[in-house]
């Protein structure tokens, strides 16, 4: 198990409150989780209440991006979506991108676990405009298939008009990680009970062509199964 | 593309802003959603601001369970958990369940999408004891790995003391359902960009022993990853 000991910041809600020991201090990690997922879950609050959506997103932890060295995670959607008005507002989200990585299978259910990955971002997001919303919508398109953004019809005004494009620092941050073995009781060891670990992994299936399309399928969409599907 | 039209409530929170055409109304895809899943994300709100984090869940979908016709969803951890101490303190929360089927690859960045079935499931815990905690104990293990439960090691009293137990009704539920094929824009069927759809499962890996078991990998951990496997 991983044994690093404080998160990436160190405010009150990014100070672990327990399982310390899985918190990762290195920005390796993160940088590892956020580009390796595809998709997040977006917190914000709405009439009090905590609203929690899935979404893609991208990073660019570039010398140039806009917050660096920490990084800026973007995010984007309907300029009609009542989540990302909210998180346009000057008001604080939170960004989760999680990894499963198996099941921890003890002999008493107690420690029963997963091995997992996850990073949450803290911040308030900064509303994009003009050319930096244009290459944070391409970013987004390569954040799921590296190479594919250059290939595509280019945006309209239109497009742009509708889209909400968003970008938070990676700055306010934890990152949690389990990995290794089962731990169980000393005196549960002798038990007659199976313990161990199912890996749990996402893989790609074949590239489904589109009825109306004759292009064959791009080497960046098949390079992107091959990642996937390397594990 | 799916072509259902409103939630499975109608609170503020869960009728659509837009999209309305991936909301499913029917009950059954809910429960496939809940059933299939084996994480979840907690959003609570602290000190005003959303807090997201990945954990396990376990459904009751019996005519038995207390929130019976709507069934039941139980999550838990350590009783010194910040996040589950504020979701056990009357309060709402918001618990999102999400299945991602594909990458939906169109000609143009704007009509790219994602194929997925979320749940999102709002509501006050209700804090579990005693045999209803035993039970739902239970459930959280056999809903990662059906039939695991019976063969572990009892709960200690001291295993007890150590885990809360929530139970959120799936009253106050939308479901969202994007499936099927890309959808571009009819002036860019023409262009010679390839479009079509990545689908994504999760898979198992094989089962791998703990070292200091001798216990042969039983078949309710053989099925477990069969199941994940046939997609």
């Amino acid at each position: 198990m991983t044994v690093t000991t404080t998160p990436l910041s160190s405010t009150p809600r990014t100070t672990f409150t327990r399982n310390a020991d899985r918190g990762a201090t290195d920005r390796a990690m993160l940088h590892e989780i956020v580009q390796e997922g595809m998709f997040c879950h977006l917190g914000v609050v709405m009439d009090g209440a905590p609203v929690v959506l899935p979404t893609t997103y991208a990073v660019d932890l570039s010398p140039d991006a806009p917050d660096a060295p920490d990084g800026t995670l973007y995010f984007h959607g309907s300029v009609a979506a009542g989540n990302l008005v909210t998180a346009g507002g000057d008001t604080t989200v939170c960004i989760t991108v999680t990894h499963v990585d198996g099941l921890v299978l003890a002999k008493s259910g107690f420690h029963h676990s997963a091995n997992y990955r996850s990073a949450v971002i803290f911040g308030t997001p900064r509303k994009l405009e003009r050319a930096e919303k244009r290459h944070a919508l391409d970013l987004l398109v390569d954040h799921l298939v590296p190479g594919r953004a250059a290939t595509l019809r280019e945006p309209t005004r239109k497009d742009l008009a509708a889209t909400t494009v968003l970008a938070l620092p990676l700055t306010e941050v934890s990152v949690k990680v389990r990995s290794g073995g089962v731990k169980d009781e000393e005196s549960d060891l002798e038990l007659p009970i199976w313990a161990g670990v199912l890996p749990l992994h996402t893989v790609a299936g074949d590239p489904q062509t589109a009825d109306d399309c004759t292009e064959p399928v791009p080497t960046h969409v098949k390079e992107r199964a091959t990642i996937l599907n390397q594990h």
